[in-house]
């Protein structure tokens, strides 16, 4: 068991501040500075004219990157743990890249909305592009690759779906979707949670922003919800669709289709060419996940072998939503290894 | 509070067994001889002359007339509880008829569907013509009512929306409604449950059929999910549509849409006159309800709003789903004032 | 699966209104005219001079012999059952006694106490006696057994502890045991309750006399913790001390060694030549026991073996507290078994 | 709100490394070297003359300092938000101190143990003498205070009890307290996961530690109640004793008595005049802690009134055991104001 305060890295974090232009003018005021964390593996500089392939980490919801570093009882960081697979050669070398998309909202689930800013564009028009200048990456898509948990799950899905010029590899990780069984039940409790709030999301907003963070026990639920329908459901002025009423919990139908919309279940049908050019695809969650994530996973897997893509790997195991970061490296092992050029 | 074992009654509870020609033939092989409690209030013997405004009690799911004598601590059973209303004086006298729509499945939903039999006509065809000619009742719709809990409750929502010229008053407690809550919660339930089933509910039920009742936490929802989908999708040869796929979860749209035109809330519109010729509505259900049916009662109050219904007592308590009975002989007063003749 | 509504019997069930000279007087004001069920098995009316073993069997708290009676979907009641097995030759037959020891606080815990009356003399000094007078049972102890779930499975602990001479078999499904684990956590809940009533159980309980039953989350536990305290720790004037602090939890030490004084576990030393008699000793509980019984179950097992008894049947299965009476059929048949005569 | 990922600090945190001499040779290998951190207020350099009192602060369970800088989601780290207190001038200005007692077990509930090490003596005799040599504290015990939460609010209550020649104030939210409601349920929930490790907590412990952190539901319960055996009753070779029989939850009363002199509920009395000297107590915690902690903070206050010690601030809001860091700087405005020298 690894010493609790830190671990020694064999390879090497490289922490950056950057300007982002895709940022500017973002409907929230949030910050077009942004922090980008690059991992490069053990030998990177000893190999100047080595090129690796790279993976982009992308986070949960509420996440953002200085919490990369946060660390819990009897495990190692993420970075750290993605140090020990390449440092002790479970998976050939890459170059592992730690995205910032918080929004005040808690998150961008990595799309461009007028509620909330343009964060693909983000990531596939400024981000990778920076890497593969100031980096030794690979830089055609059957090297590159997106990881990511939950919302950053969400994310591994649809940016390879979007974008199959950039990325030739995913794993997601109780990554959202199947959002009948994901999202519907949060309304609910939404719903009731807004009682209090005269059914009206903004009172609750306005109390919420004066409180020192989540003190009540659906705070999350409301933020997550808020800041969803900001990226699913947001008008060309910016402003917010909830995708029910928020007095009854009802779906809004229109609305909910926007919803459905982007839910990576009822996406592959229209992205078919791209999944099938991913040379890696792995998707895992808990027989537990308390937004039945599994479901999500096994729907994924039964739509991609719709279209024919069957070389996935899926896994489930016992664990709830929470606490399975040490799945994170079995798939970047996997990413790397099928994204590194054949020797 | 009471003594424990029994309470005498100050009316009279009549136990008839009959046979309903409706049933004959149903397609679960249920039996046509069927029980009906027929509970008279104190007085009626002595004045031979006067007639009663009439309440039909529709049970939850699972439920059977015979449960209607079941016990719990510190509780009078419901007929118990309705015959002291009625000595009470807390509401003048009517006729209660405790109906049985049990199946091999658990229920009925009180349709006629080609999964499970004519349950509807059945009600509004033979019970309610047998009572009217075996008591005095009050025959016209303004003093006929419907009452009940849960599936009950559903019941009473559509009966008098498909059937205003028998029924003119309903009291729903808890009942079924706003499916996208209630409901899909339980499909993910049933999803992971048949997983030891290799995703075949036939394989669950035949095992099921041989244990000696539920036995694992999750059999009556796979009850109700599989006597729902009698009711709500079945195909016009009986066979049964489950309006999920039951490898992942996933609303399977068209079924889905079959269960739908089933939700009171959206059945609303399409029977707003038939709504608005109720003389009492009553409406309730737990802050805490596991289905959500809080939210439910809200929806059905905003959408009768909209159809111009708003003399409907509403009203929402601290508790959950279960052990509501306490509230059944409340409703049973508002509508036996509502379903008197005026003096 | 039966039909709903109600099976017929192969054997007989008689349903007796007995007066018991040892309630007299009890301090609750509690009935001294009590149900008592006495079932006898198929061909009893036809071998007049056939002798059998007798069954005792105990209910949980708050259960009441009319309980018995009780329906619950896809289940045989415990009587019909037991008929089954009768019936079915799956067991030697036997006299089944359904036994009532409720009291205004819901039960009795099958002991004499100044707090709810002699409900131990009155099962082992009335009961019995009656019975043996009034069927043809084998009245030595090798032949009669007692059982029972949850409370229940207390009383069939510790009868046969106390009157070795009347009881040689016990059956203890979730049997009331390890007080620490069983009935710590609910001193916990119970205090958390009574804050909107001043930490004064008795103002929860007028308050609760005056509604319809429970209808708050905790009632029952209070109602459980009321009753056990009357039952374990109830002064010589009748009077009742808590075993905890009602405004902080604490345990009272001299009251809880009261309580633990009834504990099975720490009873079995005292009692160890009378359990040595024992013919037959059945526990079991769910591995999910809300009460952890199951570990109670475990820590008998122990204690048992500690004293030379290890001819225990012992089992622990996937379930909770609630829905397990579709395992009294199985012990029954293996106290009839046991508690025959030899061929 | 705060920016994500960082916030200036007004005042000045310093990072220290230091070797403690009183932790050498610890029976678990655990480091000697540990850091420190302390924070000093604005105006801390620029008064180079001032004193300040100062404030321990002592982590939960499986905490260690390097978790202050964990970051969630709309909150700042409990060093920036102390930082905030001072600098708003909500509190007159203290020097704040970050200890570290991690130990394998996870904790080391800040006592001497011969199974753990001697974290009392480590904090009491290293580390509060090593922050008054360098920093310009106050060095009388009414200036000095002990903070902290969970197994850091156990700390909280002891330390002063054990050394009011060092402590004169003290905060404890949810801390660890009422061990019979707030420790023998994990015992039960323990026992239960050790099925599979045949009763057997190395064979657990083994296992544990070749996976990479907790991954099962029950293993921080196990990591606590083996670290708080270490704690509270390790034999004098190290050895551990657990309170209860790990195949049934049974507890060993012998080996229980010594968890409970610990039990800061039960050290009120043998401690007395100690906490009748303390200038300041605040102890609050959640109306629904899972470890029923605010009965525990109850019983705190109650034994305290016992002994005459009634100024006391106790307060309980709606909330968990988790998430409440948002309460720390409360307890910390009051301890510096309490604590600071009369103008």
């Amino acid at each position: 068991m690894p010493l609790p305060w830190s671990a020694e890295l064999a390879g090497r974090l490289d922490r950056h501040m950057l300007t982002f232009e895709t940022l500017r003018g973002n409907p929230l005021g949030d910050p077009v500075e942004r922090p980008l964390n690059v991992y490069v593996p053990p030998g990177y500089d000893d190999a100047p004219d080595r090129r690796y392939p790279s993976v982009y980490v992308l986070q949960g919801y509420t996440g953002h990157v200085a919490m990369w570093d946060n660390r819990s009882p009897y495990r190692l960081t993420f970075p750290e743990a993605a140090d020990g697979v390449f440092s002790r050669g479970e998976a050939p070398p890459a170059i592992v890249v730690f995205v910032d998309a918080w929004t005040l909202y808690g998150g961008s689930q990595f799309v461009d909305s007028p509620g909330t800013g343009n964060y693909h564009s983000y990531l596939c028009n400024e981000v990778v592009p920076w890497v593969d200048a100031h980096y030794r990456t690979l830089d055609a898509p059957e090297h590159r690759g997106v990881t990511g948990k939950s919302s950053g799950g969400f994310g591994a899905f649809i940016t390879p779906m979007l974008r199959p010029d950039l990325f030739g590899g995913l794993a997601s990780h109780a990554g959202d979707s199947l959002y009948e069984l994901s999202y519907v039940n949060e309304f609910a409790k939404c719903t009731r949670a807004l009682r209090e709030y005269d059914g009206d999301i903004w009172k609750w907003w306005a109390d919420f922003q004066k409180r020192p963070g989540p003190t009540k026990s659906n705070d999350l639920s409301l933020v997550m919800t808020l800041g969803c329908s900001a990226c699913f459901s947001a008008n060309d002025d910016g402003s917010i669709e909830l995708p029910f009423d928020p007095r009854s919990g009802r779906l809004r139908d229109d609305v909910w289709q926007r919803w459905l919309a982007w839910d990576p279940v009822r996406m592959v049908d229209r992205h078919a060419d791209a999944l099938r050019s991913q040379k890696a695809i792995w998707i895992d969650a808990g027989t537990r996940d308390e937004w039945f994530l599994d479901l999500g996973g096994q729907a994924m897997v039964d739509a991609l072998a719709d279209i024919g893509v069957t070389d996935v790997h899926f896994e489930l195991y016992d664990a709830g939503h929470g606490g399975i970061d040490y799945r994170y490296p079995l798939s970047l092992a996997y990413l790397a290894q099928r994204l590194s050029p054949k020797p």
